[in-house]
């Protein structure tokens, strides 16, 4: 019997460079990886997301339109793939429909291939207008399960959700394991049972992180029970709060009933740049491997950092244990969602406001509006005496309908917004991005014509440090200081060298 | 029906540190975590072998004796674990057999309970006499099938050589994958065929390194095949050129037909106690992460950059691809033996030279013995007229029989030789230590008396560094300006801060 081939989504041009360098990676950084990249045989490549349309304006002076139409010209024969937040898009709110519609539309026009749709409480409705935009204009709609742990979920729960998202038209389902969290008994169960319930031929797509050390295990597990396309990263830019490195994926599976048919010779050569260019950015590392403890607080490393420095603000930097005991309180008053953006920051958040004002003395609008159904449906049933508190506090009443649904339409007026402000180009592009970013893109648009500021070290500045590491001089040699310089919601690098 | 039980050994105490820290940890860096180590279930602990006991002399005045008793009094429940190299001991040559004897009785005689014996060209004959002095004192004899891949090795042959270390005695076997090259399905193959040849209670225990980033995968396939003990390393002390992480390890098995038993309370105490002693020794940190080129050029990581050095000695830094091409030819033309200490440095050596000098103009005396037969018998033949070369190079002959036949008896010589040394202290550890290592172990005795010597920084060497690199981010943060500019009749809001 000839071996079973599973594709392979490479992630380094997103999500690999999001986890291990904060999202900070510039186009010109990408774009010499690109052509093996293209070559190299993978079922998708992975390049876009809101993490990365964010940086691209608030850091990188870089249209993220541009990125992507680069991406299309340089990877002529590749599915490219993004990570959209469903009714959210790329922002942190809820759009109208015919926002979501235009955003899908342009998406697809500018090059994008596979829309992988997510919603942080899995609420299949906050899905359901993206995969049908997607659906319309002929590309890939990956409906997704957001994975995670908690009393309330199970296999059987996860294997309806999937039905769910393929009732709505999906052509493939994601396993979307962000917090590293999925073991490999449980992705069995999971995709066994959707493979089972729904037919052998329905195409399942796992995303795991490498955080917790154990999920290139998952991998394998998720291959024996029929999973038909993984997602890895470039091994220079591989592991910690990032993914399972391609080659090792590659490597594992000779002799065995799998192949996944990926030409190594350019992958090596993949690997090589990145390898180069990851020094560049190492201000933004992450400096976790491996973390095993998130199995049990499932507080994901992003969300402690976070947390930590909410509370050194509050001067209460000594209360980090008693809110990570908070956390999966809160979780579990708010129906037990799915910790990702954006329900990380707000159930973190209102963490901290327990410890430092008394528990739910004081709820943060988003907090409230989560207990409220603004943000969906969470599988959990929310606590109703902390319901009763966001209704008092904010004076809203709690809904159980789709939350898009109370929005007006608000394209014309976001165009007209958009056209008000100086070095907008007048496109939908334009008016997309400030749709998802109004306190970024004004800036962005002011500044656009000065072209991408890259927050890497030059290759000057790399040897200059390496030279001044050798001599030993490290303090006294490197006289230029970089600032970043925070207007007007945006970041703009500065250097400063004596004259 | 209830989960099988596997074994863990804990590396952190030898391999882990040796891997990652080039073995400098010093015995007071390690005592802190002995009682976590000794309750927290492992089915041994590995703390003792060739590269920490020449540390121990050479770069630490600690007696590696006195490490031993050391943790024989601090973890009384567990079983303490070794690597030992056959005839060779802990030293680079063969001993006489009674010197192998007098060894093994000391090490059992100061704490030693489970042997791991090995040869590095996997001849039973280099093994045989430390099995036996093993089973007489009564301990535990593991014998070592050292993992290669090459054109003569098949998983029949290492099946074959299993029942040879059963027939001398094993009371277990290892399966040692010391460059990170074995892939899930050979795995499985060998230890499948072990047990079926062998019977199912035949206990196998697996050591993998992570270099390639697939062994996790590994372990789990193994277990399948009924593995029943395999080795792990805290995971502050994991990854890399290292081993798998022992808490990602226990993590995975939860909801599978597996169990470890250890107690995680424990593991992270553990971890944690490491992940403090880590920084100390950054100076001796590996830099490797993921590599998976190791399959094609069967180059470990450590014989590569010995082989760069040597060339940049020679002014020939620019020949590392040619030599990389000539390690194959040369490892073939010797018989194929697996790359480990010291056969690693014998056929890097001799492809530096092949390349310098041209094909086998000049051997080295320690690769002419190779292909004579005095380091053992090799799986694949030896190329005949490299062989010729040898033989006329050195006048030596070949030999078939056991090498260490050759030799004449040496134990009271070698007592002679130590009593003659300022400050050996009359005991027998003290002959082995001069036996094993005559270069470094007079002026180790010398200056013994003086107490350990730490490589490592000082706590207030460290607390002096994360203040210089604090008091910069307390500098970024007092630089940290908020500005209101005002600019043609509008107002900014402008924040400066340290890069």
């Amino acid at each position: 019997m000839s071996p079973r081939k599973i594709g392979v989504t490479e992630l380094v041009l997103r999500d690999g460079h999001q986890s291990l360098l904060a999202t900070r990676m510039a186009t010109e950084d990408m774009v010499g990886a690109c052509e093996d990249i293209d070559k190299a045989g993978y079922w998708s490549v992975e390049c876009w997301g809101g993490a990365t349309y964010d940086s691209c304006i608030r850091f990188l002076n870089e249209d993220p339109w541009v990125r992507l139409r680069t991406f299309r010209e340089l990877m002529p024969n590749s599915r490219l793939q993004m990570l959209l937040r469903g009714q959210n898009l790329l922002g942190y709110r809820h759009y109208e429909d015919l926002v979501v519609e235009r955003f899908v539309e342009k998406s697809a026009e500018n090059g994008m291939d596979v829309f992988r749709v997510f919603d942080a409480v899995n609420d299949p409705r906050n899905m359901a207008k993206a995969m049908q935009a997607v659906v319309k204009t002929g590309k890939h709609a990956q409906g997704t399960i957001c994975y995670t742990i908690s009393p309330v979920h199970t296999v059987e729960g996860y294997v309806k959700l999937a039905g769910q998202l393929l009732d709505m038209g999906a052509q493939s389902l994601a396993l979307k394991d962000m917090a590293a969290l999925l073991k490999p008994q449980p992705a069995y169960d999971i995709i066994r049972g959707i493979k089972e319930t729904y037919g052998e031929d329905t195409q399942i797509n796992l995303h795991c992180h490498s955080t917790s050390g154990v999920t290139l295990v998952t991998l394998q597990k998720a291959m024996e029970a029929g999973v038909d396309v993984v997602d890895t990263s470039i091994s220079s830019l591989s592991l910690g709060p990032g993914h399972n490195p391609t080659e090792s994926f590659v490597e594992m599976l000779e002799g065995t009933e799998f192949t996944c048919d990926l030409d190594m010779p350019r992958l090596l050569k993949i690997r090589d740049h990145f390898a180069k260019i990851r020094p560049k950015y190492a201000a933004f590392e992450s400096a976790t491997l491996v973390d095993t403890e998130i199995f049990r607080t499932q507080i994901p490393g992003g969300m402690l950092s976070n947390m930590e420095s909410q509370l050194k603000a509050q001067g209460a930097g000594d209360k980090v244990k008693e809110v990570m005991d908070q956390v999966p309180i809160v979780k579990a008053d708010a129906g037990h969602p799915p910790l990702v953006t954006p329900t990380s920051q707000i159930v973190g958040t209102q963490a901290v406001f327990n410890v430092l004002f008394g528990p739910y003395k004081k709820l943060t609008g988003e907090f409230a509006d989560l207990m409220l159904g603004y943000y969906g449906h969470t599988l959990g049933e929310v606590n109703p005496e902390v319901q009763a508190i966001a209704e008092a506090q904010t004076g809203k009443a709690p809904i159980t309908g789709r939350p898009a649904d109370l929005l007006k339409p608000e394209w014309d007026e976001l165009v007209t917004q958009t056209k008000a402000l100086e070095g907008n180009d007048g496109t939908d592009e334009d008016v997309l991005t400030y749709a998802m970013f109004p306190a970024v893109a004004p800036e962005f648009f002011k500044h656009r014509a000065e072209g991408p500021h890259t927050v890497a070290k030059s290759d000057a500045e790399l040897a200059a440090e390496k030279e001044a590491a050798n001599s030993g001089k490290a303090q006294a040699a490197v006289g230029t200081i970089t600032y970043n310089v925070s207007l007007g919601g945006r970041t703009h690098q500065v250097r400063v060298e004596r004259a």
